[in-house]
């Protein structure tokens, strides 16, 4: 096991009707709150209104930032970082899934920073300062809600990138399955090989003597393969929304790679697709994912391919092991499938002529990965692979 | 899944040499500091002088309490809180396993409180406020250092309580992993049942749609039983004491209950023996555990049970379901007793004339535990079977 500094601050309010402590919460930090969200749907379903009669009860003071997208732009930030200085923002309060969580931390963060917000995307080592962040979650996926991490994308330069700070973690995050009641099933489908593509980062990894993270990575998994289904064909199962509503705050907020190596391989991948395509995330993580397996299978990853077959998929333990890994590989290509997802790129409307092109982007900054090592032929392969 | 509010705040630096954050981590919270410990044994193995001379290097003050039993005692509290008034102490670090981690808990927490400091024992809503808490863990076995209870023992009434406040959680924990090398082949046996056993208390409840803390909890359990041996057996092997030690801190933090009732059973009935006879604390949760399980299996526990011996113990799913529950007890009191744990109460010296006595006491307050209530008699029989 590596050395690791723990720290995961953010107080989660799990559970039916917690929005009764988002008042007294928010008070904590101040009376001027930033509502950060996307587009109508917790309006629709009624959140908006509970929360803003909430803010009302409390004498809470709030402006708006509406139409965060779902992969969320730097112009939006801008936006939001100009109303929290022109009326001295408190918190940022985010309603919604990662994107709006996503936005209100750079938004946080951007208040203190002079220059450009964009910077801050590209470097995060210029973030000194951020505004209290808080959240109410309505989609399992992210797991922002928990994290210290933002995805920001720029359609000028086609560039989508991760940033982080440890302050940028939520102070608090209120947690309701019953909030994503409401979510369609390719959703639900997408956010749960999401959550499952962020356990897999860290767990498809060599530190082989972090035995206790891998178990409970395995642990996350089986919930996700078992509760994915069930909410994608009930919807209103609570035991399914919230056992998947807590993985997703689990899988990323570093419990699995505190102790590891953590180089992630196919969110980079991904992020080039939704940055050239702005495709559903999950959806593009649930297509390479299979891919990337099979490409990274070898003498080097088998034993990691072996374990998740016996472990998670309950795959026979006297069988060859390249057979179990490749059963492995199969059963995970054919759970994203039954969830409803599509299986190639060209199904999602990418085009053959800019895999190449993604493949470059995606390894500007150096090869991808660290259980294998990607250079930009092998994300190419990948993607030929996927479509 | 059960409504929950989820806040562990401490932070763990771990592995090897992270004591060289002592000195800036002591310094957020003040200059002066009481150092809680033990015996000698981190006198002899060199982690005392360390520590002494991070504290000089940083112009940091200290006074000591050195001399904590291993039940720590009221009257060991009781000083601490005074040499805390008369130095106006910042901060409260212990030094050692779960006694001096409790201990300095509860002189933190006394160091507010106008009255005698076993009323805060008694009654853990009279504390109100409690002074900075660090540790430097030596053993891995209570959770001590990363959560928000503590036990004392009040030699005067036979008693052994536990209490508990949010502040009383370690600001932050130093988990060094070769700290633990010199910890003893018994007391590495009895930390680990100890381990299981807070496990065990999280895992056999009835919430069964807490899916997800029910895979993590045979996440631990595979764990501690991988590991346990091997530590017992070749005590620097590191690994096996870096999964111990972290299994320690994740077993008990909150992360296996949150969602889950929770209501201890056979830590309630361990804590009167050793109230009344200073046993080792594992040594008397590893006999008293495997009667316990036979005592509540029955028609409305078994499947717990059966989950139990299939996802830890690995015993095949196509066989009667008592035979699975049975054999997963037996290979549970088998493996205590293959780390070298005696087996029976008369072996560590507990005499049988006080069982009915210490059965009386373990039930004063009501029933023990939730998953099978337990009346007096039933703790009784239970002690019997044990002795």
């Amino acid at each position: 096991m590596l050395n690791f500094n723990y720290s995961i601050p953010t107080k989660i309010f799990f559970g039916k009707g917690q929005i009764k402590v988002l008042g007294n919460q928010l008070k904590l930090y101040g009376s001027k709150v930033l509502l950060v969200y996307g587009g109508g749907s917790i309006k629709r379903n009624g959140i908006f209104d509970k929360a803003i009669s909430i803010l009302k009860e409390n004498q809470i003071n709030y402006w708006e930032l509406s139409g965060v997208e779902p992969n969320p732009r730097i112009t939006t930030v801008r936006k939001g970082i100009e109303i929290c200085r022109e009326n001295s923002i408190d918190i940022v309060l985010a309603i919604g899934g990662g994107s709006s969580i996503d936005c209100a931390k750079v938004v946080a963060a951007g208040y203190y920073y002079e220059g450009d917000a964009w910077d801050i995307v590209v470097n995060p080592r210029k973030i000194k300062k951020v505004l209290p962040i808080a959240s109410i979650l309505t989609l399992s996926a992210t797991g922002s809600e928990m994290d210290v991490f933002s995805v920001i994308t720029n359609m000028d330069t086609n560039e989508k990138l991760g940033t982080g700070h440890p302050d940028m973690a939520p102070k608090f995050s209120i947690l309701d399955p019953t909030y994503t009641f409401t979510v369609p099933a390719n959703q639900t489908a997408a956010g749960t090989a999401d959550i499952m593509s962020h356990i897999f980062e860290a767990y498809f990894e060599k530190t082989k003597e972090a035995y206790l993270q891998n178990r409970m990575a395995e642990a996350l998994l089986k919930t996700c393969i078992k509760y994915g289904k069930i909410a994608v064909e009930d919807p209103e199962n609570y035991e399914a929304r919230a056992n998947l509503m807590w993985a997703s705050s689990l899988a990323i907020n570093g419990l699995l790679s505190y102790g590891k190596r953590s180089e992630w391989s196919v969110h980079p991948m991904e992020h080039e697709l939704s940055a050239f395509y702005d495709i559903t995330h999950g959806a593009g993580l649930a297509i390479l994912t299979p891919h990337w397996m099979e490409y990274v299978l070898d003498d080097s990853t088998l034993d990691n391919f072996v374990e998740y077959g016996i472990n998670v998929w309950e795959i026979g333990d006297n069988q060859d092991k390249y057979d179990i890994a490749k059963q492995a590989i199969q059963k995970t290509k054919e759970y994203f499938i039954s969830l409803g997802i599509p299986s190639t790129l060209r199904e999602v409307g990418i085009e053959e002529n800019k895999l190449e092109k993604m493949a470059q982007q995606a390894t500007r900054y150096g090869n991808v990965g660290n259980f294998k090592q990607l250079n930009t032929q092998d994300v190419l392969n990948i993607f030929k692979a996927a479509f």
